[in-house]
């Protein structure tokens, strides 16, 4: 595959051949596979094995084509963050109960390659904090904001006990959550991530039989 | 600094200078030299950059003593785990109660240099899995017993409730630390820390306020 387009630089006054869309296509196509490569190279070696020069051969694109669209590899690495979390919708996070949360989240801590990616990001917060950074922008903090709201909502349905602290359940949470990314295989799969989490919800209170009152909840 | 000993090689036949000590002293501080360079490079800038090269320039030796002693960089990283944790104690660890646990873990967590060096062996996870299963042969393992040990004692007393999981609240704990360390400054220090842990215990309904039965507890 060569996507380089290092040629439309040297062609700025023809047209586009005739069977191209416009927009560009072969320079996005280029932005994507340049941003690909970088997530797959983040994701199997880790930030601090990656370089541009790799990036490139595995994008099949030339140095110069990376470097105009990213300066830096730090740049570059950001951007794939952001792209991989592109799609994020905020609405879709907006659960009606702790259920639904947790098998939420089981569905994506079960996925081997997530699990891979997240590890890396926590794993250059020492040397790139800006991959972190871009995580949390991205994604982290629209989920913080709604686990926050889900936990509310099972404390004023009597699933969680009255005096539960949403801030302080998140932050156990999210720990739970690094916990099992360190120490449990990437191969166990989604029920087993949501058990997890139940078992962890089920010492701070959480009642999972179904509650009167919310004859939904499960 | 020079402990380089390669000279002794070289000169089996003779004895030791009369103003030297048994046990190859020489030797000795060239061991230690290298373990606390290897351990430097690996908080400062993490396993995948250190080089036997540089650990050897560090500690004032060649590379031929460096691997004489250690074959490869992960032999050497992981004997310098193993030598940072050498001074634990299981003992130490027979904690009374919930809040000399949590003490104690405030002191260990709220020093900088002890959060970047386990940050570090948890980042290594996925190339040199090695590191943190030092660790955890080293300190984590006896840890964990003391915790769940801690922790059903802490049942036991009322502390906490009668179907509280020692398992899973281990499992929790070590997920808040994850968590204080990937989210929370490392300039803290262990009031902080303290407090931090208290919290997410108090989720799980810890009763921090003196119990009748056990006066000693706080």
């Amino acid at each position: 595959m060569k996507l380089d387009d290092d040629s439309e630089e040297h062609t700025l006054a023809t047209s586009p051949p005739p069977t191209r869309a416009p927009g560009r296509p072969r320079s996005r196509e280029a932005d994507e596979a340049i941003l690909a490569a970088a997530l797959d190279l983040l994701i199997e070696r880790g930030a601090g094995w990656a370089s541009i020069e790799q990036v490139a051969r595995r994008a099949g694109v030339t140095r110069a084509t990376v470097y105009r669209r990213f300066p830096t590899l730090t740049d570059l690495l950001v951007s794939a963050v952001e792209w991989e979390y592109r799609d994020v919708d905020p609405g879709s996070m907006d659960w009606p109960d702790i259920d639904s949360m947790v098998t939420a989240w089981a569905g994506h801590l079960g996925r081997p390659r997530a699990r891979k990616l997240i590890r890396r990001l926590y794993s250059t917060v020492d040397d790139l904090p800006e991959l972190l950074r871009a995580y949390h922008q991205a994604h982290g903090s629209h989920r913080g904001l709604a686990v926050r709201t889900t936990l509310e909502r099972a404390r004023a349905a009597g699933q969680l006990p009255p005096d539960s602290d949403p801030e302080i359940l998140q932050q156990m949470l999210s720990g739970a959550a690094l916990q099992h990314l360190a120490a449990h295989p990437d191969t166990t799969g989604p029920e087993e991530v949501r058990s997890y989490f139940l078992a962890i919800l089920g010492q701070v209170g959480l009642q999972t039989s179904p509650v009167p009152r919310r004859s939904t909840a499960r």
